[in-house]
């Protein structure tokens, strides 16, 4: 019989292929006397030899597929295989002790490991995972098994596993993978995240039993529904493969609508932009129709590295962003690290609510060498494009005049060393702290736009974790509290005659779509992946028939109500959905 | 010269008197040799038993003073003063190792003491302290020096340490106590609000440089001003006795408002009651002429105990509160733990984020066991007085129906018992999360009254840790968009007839006192020692002239600037302040 196992529709689309258990297996060799010591050596060094020539392999793919920077991580393996604190130790000890191979390289690499992963430093733990990888391969090729790995995989699969890391995906080969169903996680977590951005179906939080699924078993993920079957009948495969087909078909037919404007039944125009974490995403908002990028996070310049980037570096990133989209907008966020997101070499203190601490532009305006040095980095990159600067967690008005002023400074400073900048850059802010929705007729006349934040903006609306699964009821995107808020920074905004955006997980969902669209939302800002059908969803609603329901629903008492009131009404005035 | 050390008024007032340093230095004795081990024993004996004698008087006279629960903390060392464990011990040690007995309690006592520490069990760590405050007693005794304590001070001091904990201040002598001066905290620390509810001048966070007043200094706090002069000269001494007569006399004027309604200038009555957190805070509440108790924290009847308290014991207290109330009401909040508040006996999960995750009602909708028991207790108790219950950390409104639900349900099941209950019991909701501010207008059909918690309203409001020293400059009170949060709940309340207290902080400041009484507010909840002056301060205040100074202060741009105006007009309405 069918099993079903039901998760959280993380990523749309539907996947039919075998499942891929990513928790790779502990091997745990036993010790074996070994007579002939030098033999063994010898066996071990082709194991290496073998090892090395496969890493090769998989890099030059890595590098064709992903480019150079992603490709980084497996230089790091080719040294550990050629690392003498690794490799000849393995071969001392067996030639010393008389064991065998796999007892050896277990040894040693064991007691790398557990140094390793015993440092507060961020990145030697990081090293104790790359050594992990390196002597699981060693490994398999001395007992003759394939080395399971996600770069290396060789046919189509669904990934099954507790959770997917950052690192982990940057090895994922797009050629085979056809879904991921995670054990934990939400619409928010990076597995979630990732997903939307390959644009790949996706299910995450559908617990431990994700784990039973036998090994090989070949499965339907139903990402639109969140729902996973585990040995399907002959029918319903046959009925999956038609949706699947039809869901083909429709991404065909949502293509057609890349260059198009964004408008509405009624002909009101919005635009509808990308959020981006990183440059190669650039090219697949361009791929997908974004009309900006309307959110550009500049934390991955910062990660992965063990020390600040340089102003040049900064530079050349934004220059790349800037020159790809021009004329196009490009919205870049100031950092936003502290909360969730560290820098290991930072050194930034441990906080008891990350959360509610010295997050992103207030630890920036404590920390203004750090801050100074990007917005050097932003003004020289101006002139290469339509560059807008973005300040988040903003609380206070005071913050916003402070950060401006620092801007500002620099800005003369450039000017006084002959450097050439735009002729206007807009400056903006994030709304996603209640304080700041509350009083956005405060901040407006102080900025070019506001852009809402909604993941977080709901987190401290709703004084919930968006992490925290014991209070995830209350992660409820159109509560009346929320709407209301949004409204408030529509409406300060108009008065102003400014724009507005919203770059949280919301401005893609099509609940909210309708919804936001009637409050008279500028700018929808989400993952590439949504943009088409969101354009779709758009060209079919009436904007002034939903800023009337839109007033209707700030009355209702709750997101059930709300929902049930959108769902309704939409499928009144469209047929399909 | 006198030197100034600068830090935060927490609770005002004068004090002059000598320093008592809180961190008590550590003795740590030398091995030496003993002939006479048999005179050895004996000496430690004496020590102990002298120990005894001295914790026997100090239990009598706390719990003659502060009442028996406040004295158990006594019991608890006489019972490691007959711990064969540690006692026996050390005399086994000396005779067996012919070492002094200074040593041999030395390496004993630090061997239970790291023991314990190291255990994640929270009451066994907290036994540690207890260890270590009995083993330095009985190493006084053996040394011949007088062991340091707060409850055995002989003359006036003030209190030097880094902090306070609640174990500390249960010790206090409230005979000699004169004042506190911390390295850490802010206004809202435990230090803080103790000094408050005790009424003693209270300065903290005054940094690390309280450590380095001379021992038994003379010194000078002015804890309206946040300052202290160590080493005074002749004139700032009198000076300072002045000023303290004059701030004494204020007091006894002060008191003659115990028994007065609190009315504003022109007539409008408001009520003034008191925050409270155990059984022994309702005499100080009733001596400082509280109208009622605004916020009864029901935490401490689960705190400090090793499993739930029973609903037998719940029923005990609140009756108890009531009856001595009566016939003035009581608004007791349902249990509020989680957060920053932990029971060591229920194995709440760690959380990232504990401001962000399951607490208060939020924990008592899951863990319904709990929230049963309280509700019962409540209700049973509701026919000895004026009972108001009052629902924490509200969301959204599901949370409050099903809040509901569950008390309707116990009231039939006790009404099916046979059980007497009130007539009318109010039910009222705590407003200390943005959503429910911003859609007040959606809960007050259904609550008799709201409570606006102004501590963590900011906190979420302004998305800073309000414990977090860093983010400690967005703890504004009179930000536009709390004052602006306050009058959506105001105005809610009025279109339904019910009324609102607040029982944050910033009920009981004199600079929010005339905005919240122009914004018609009700009811001011504080602590106990500031009601009297918030009644002199209204008694000044024209309410309807203060209704157009809220709206005015409700369109201005900051803190400052809200402040500023404040200030300036309330100088220019009253002469004096």
């Amino acid at each position: 019989m069918t099993t079903l196992l039901k998760g959280i529709a993380a990523s749309p689309g539907i996947a039919i292929a075998r499942v891929f258990h990513l928790a790779a297996e502990r091997f745990v060799p036993v010790q074996q006397a070994i007579s002939d010591t030098a033999a063994e050596v010898e066996r071990f060094r082709s194991a290496v030899a073998l090892s090395r020539d496969e890493v090769e392999a998989i890099r030059a793919s890595a590098e064709a597929r992903l480019g150079a920077d992603k490709a980084e991580i497996f230089e790091g393996h080719l040294m550990i295989l050629e690392d003498p604190d690794l490799i000849e130790a393995v071969e001392q000890k067996i030639a010393d002790e008389a064991i065998c191979a796999e007892f050896a390289l277990h040894e040693i690499a064991q007691s790398f490991i557990e140094l390793l992963q015993s440092m507060s430093d961020e990145l030697l733990r990081g090293r104790a995972v790359d050594i992990e990888d390196v002597s699981g391969r060693i490994m398999s090729h001395l007992r003759g098994v394939p080395h399971r790995e996600l770069a290396g995989m060789t046919e189509e699969c669904i990934i099954v596993a507790r959770d997917l890391t950052p690192s982990d995906t940057a090895q994922l080969n797009l050629d085979y993978v056809r879904g991921f169903v995670t054990e934990v996680g939400s619409r928010t977590s990076h597995s979630a995240i990732m997903a939307r951005s390959l644009e790949i179906p996706a299910i995450v939080g559908a617990g431990a039993a994700v784990h039973d699924i036998p090994a090989d078993a070949f499965i339907v993920m139903d990402a639109n529904q969140g729902v996973v079957l585990i040995a399907p009948t002959e029918e319903e495969l046959a009925n999956y493969k038609d949706m699947k087909q039809k869901d083909d078909h429709r991404r065909v037919e949502l293509s057609k609508l890349k260059d198009l404007p964004s408008l509405s039944k009624d002909g009101k125009r919005v635009e509808l932009a990308a959020n981006i974490g990183k440059l190669e995403d650039i090219q697949r908002a361009i791929d997908n129709g974004a009309e900006g990028i309307g959110l550009f996070r500049t934390e991955f310049l910062y990660m992965g590295r063990s020390s600040l980037p340089t102003e040049e570096e900064q530079f050349t990133s934004y220059k790349y962003a800037l020159e790809k989209m021009n004329p196009k907008p490009v919205v870049i966020r100031t950092l936003d690290i502290g909360g969730d997101k560290e820098l290991p070499y930072m050194e930034l203190p441990k906080e008891s609510n990350p959360f509610l601490g010295q997050r992103a532009l207030r630890l920036c305006l404590d920390r203004q060498d750090l801050f100074r040095t990007q917005l050097r980095a932003l003004l020289r990159a101006s002139r290469y494009g339509n560059l807008k600067i973005m300040f988040p967690m903003i609380a206070v008005l005071e913050e916003l005049l402070e950060a401006k002023r620092l801007l500002e400074e620099e800005k003369q400073k450039l000017i006084a060393e002959g450097v050439q900048l735009a002729e206007h850059i807009e400056i903006g802010m994030m709304v996603e702290i209640p304080a700041a929705a509350v009083a956005a007729d405060l901040f407006a006349p102080e900025v070019d736009f506001f852009s809402i934040g909604t993941n977080d903006l709901i987190q401290y609306t709703m004084a919930a974790d968006r992490m925290n699964e014991t209070v995830s009821y209350l992660y409820q995107p159109w509560h009346p509290s929320l709407l209301r808020l949004i409204r408030f920074v529509l409406q300060a905004a108009e008065k102003e005659g400014k724009w507005v955006g919203m770059c949280g997980e919301m401005a893609g969902d099509s609940t909210a779509i309708p919804l936001l669209l009637g409050l008279g939302l500028h700018e929808f800002s989400m993952s590439a992946g949504s943009i088409l059908q969101a354009r779709e969803l758009i060209s079919t609603l009436d904007q002034s028939s939903w800023s009337g329901h839109a007033n209707q629903a700030l009355t209702m008492r709750s997101t059930d109500e709300i929902t049930q009131f959108v769902e309704r009404t939409r499928n009144g005035v469209i047929q399909h959905d």
